[in-house]
């Protein structure tokens, strides 16, 4: 197959991760026989440097006449103190909106070899194998009113039903292709759009009779997320919930590093990028953990081009490398083998 | 002193537990010649069953006529299917918004004789000891417009300037007790309501130089309370955001039976409870953990009677037993002694 990916490497190490995902997937176009054509756009903050706004009008047809986008991280100190709309996280709320991303996939995974990292004790974290859904282009983040003054502040949390049910269809069906288990999240002892939510959630597990589900207040599993997170198998909740959430539960694995996320629109068109951010202190250094982004190069193979045994390749070369002892620098305190951003690279692709 | 308490035991293990934290005051007031004394008053799902709703006006006079609150616990499965007027919990918000208890405290410590029963590291949550500051009486709690259909749905987020000064204000004054410094969680980079928030918690850090403050995403909050929990001293965020960040770090002493809260008013009025449910399951076996009810009943010495003396004693009383190894029902495969709830409230009488 062909296929055309936007590349918005974004800034910090953004920007050396993308090129390790892009230099993975290259080697999987190989062994596959699968060109990828790769055409690079701005985002963040390099784009309201060189564009002035964080989300170009060129970045914007260049992800139009893409089959996906791969991501890598914005933002940094150098535009803390802009105005709003030209904070480089600005430009992925509204490429989320212009490209209806309503569906975010967060995989949060215990990596055996890596428990000792993990700030849970190793026996709470050994197991976890969970996806967070969260709803990406609702909720708080975009609700009207939205305003404040010197007096006075307002957000505006809105759903309709269809936004809902996308969702909450998308966290059955993946249960479906795992543990046959939904956790839906929400505040229905006190939230209006929760009791709405709670209800669509009833009405489309009826639709699959085969998954067992069960309604979980936010603070509550926002405890169970550490005492018991092996419980967990897909995890569905709205924007902001799934926001804390998500960024909670990454803990566990021990390294941000390591998380890969999907932002997918209904048709499968999806925007794919690691979860940790731009780390400015450690950028142009080669020290960065690509792994995040190669595992969501892995993502696009599988959710936006349905290549899944591509996708399998690269998920089982990450996994052996890390079996044979190797790591990046942010675990260099654990006796296991230190590599550059590069190597690690290397490495992944020698196992594919 | 004479004081007036009313005592709301309210559902399952609420009652057992009230009962031992007033039977530890019974025998404060003896030591330092105090009279307590106790009006009970309905509330929650027992209130329900009886007065035909969880918030009872004879509850609301009772609670006027004295100079404090304590409160056990509410809920119970019995009222699940209610609708929400009448739910247990429904009562919980009534009395804080009628009382206007916009401040509510909740001290997260790790025990040091408890720390295998954390799922964190022992290395992790040795240590902690933060207070969360949560802001109780506005956000999307209370907000308007505020309803669902079968279509949309809609809740709103509004504060008003002086909600949010007099609970940072409130942050920064303990702060100034404790480790001078404290963090603010909000979510500024998407909610107008945390952009007033963090402008606020600017004006007010003015006039405590001495106390070193900082600003902090709830999504990169909701990481470090478990990656680096020791770094905290009082944080202080909103309603909603408070629920699921006290809930979450309160995972870190091992079970949510050892931890107190205070809600606040302005004037020093305040109400009383242990952070953990009603527990129905275990209710009436005399196994509860009273230790967040007994160091509820120490808040409330402290905050609202000025008797720290008295309060400090309590809380001796309580670490003493701890570090004796007696435990209650939950931590009974760590190889300590168990008590029962009142063998346990005896103890901790002895001690004082
Ligand atoms: C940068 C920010 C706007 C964003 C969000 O809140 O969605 C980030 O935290 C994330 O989770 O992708
Ligand atoms: C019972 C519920 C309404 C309440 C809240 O959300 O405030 C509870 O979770 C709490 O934290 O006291």
């Amino acid at each position: 197959m062909k296929k055309r990916v936007a590349v918005l490497r974004g800034d910090g190490i953004g920007k050396e991760v993308t090129d390790a995902a892009t230099a993975v997937l290259d080697s999987i176009g190989r062994r596959f026989h699968h060109e990828f054509e790769w055409v690079n756009g701005l985002l963040g903050g390099e784009a309201v440097d060189k564009a002035g706004q964080p989300l170009p009008e060129e970045t914007i047809k260049i992800c139009e006449e893409s089959d996906a986008i791969l991501l890598g991280a914005v933002g940094g100190p150098a535009w803390d103190n802009h105005p709003s709309h030209l904070r480089p996280e600005r430009g992925l709320l509204q490429i989320r909106k212009h490209f209806e991303l309503s569906v975010n996939l967060r995989p949060v995974q215990a990596f055996k070899s890596l428990l000792a990292v993990s700030p849970l004790k190793e026996e709470v974290a050994e197991g976890v194998d969970m996806m967070i859904v969260r709803e990406l282009t609702g909720g708080l983040y975009f609700g009207e009113p939205s305003f404040h003054d010197n007096e006075k502040a307002v957000d505006t949390l809105v759903y309709a039903r269809e936004e809902i049910e996308r969702v909450v269809i998308h966290a059955f069906e993946l249960a479906k292709q795992r543990r046959n288990k939904v956790t839906s999240v929400d505040k229905a002892n006190v939230l209006e759009s929760s009791k709405l939510w709670r209800k669509i959630v009833e009405e489309v597990a009826e639709n699959y009779p085969e998954v067992e589900y069960e309604h979980m207040l936010v603070d509550a599993a926002a405890m169970k997320l550490i005492t018991y997170p092996a419980a967990f198998d897909v995890v569905v909740t709205e924007n902001m919930f799934g926001d804390i959430l998500s960024d909670e539960a990454s803990v566990i694995t021990g390294s941000l590093g390591m998380l890969p996320s999907a932002s997918l629109r209904a048709d499968g068109f999806g925007m794919y990028e690691p979860i940790h951010g731009s780390a400015p202190d450690i950028a142009g250094q080669n020290i960065a953990n690509p792994i995040g982004a190669i595992l969501s190069a892995a993502m696009m193979l599988r959710s936006s081009f349905g290549m899944e045994q591509e996708a399998s390749a690269v998920e089982k070369a990450v996994k052996s490398v890390l079996e044979d002892g190797y790591c990046t620098n942010e675990f260099k305190n654990i006796g296991r083998k230190v590599l550059s951003t590069r190597e690690m690279t290397e490495k992944i692709i020698n196992e594919i």
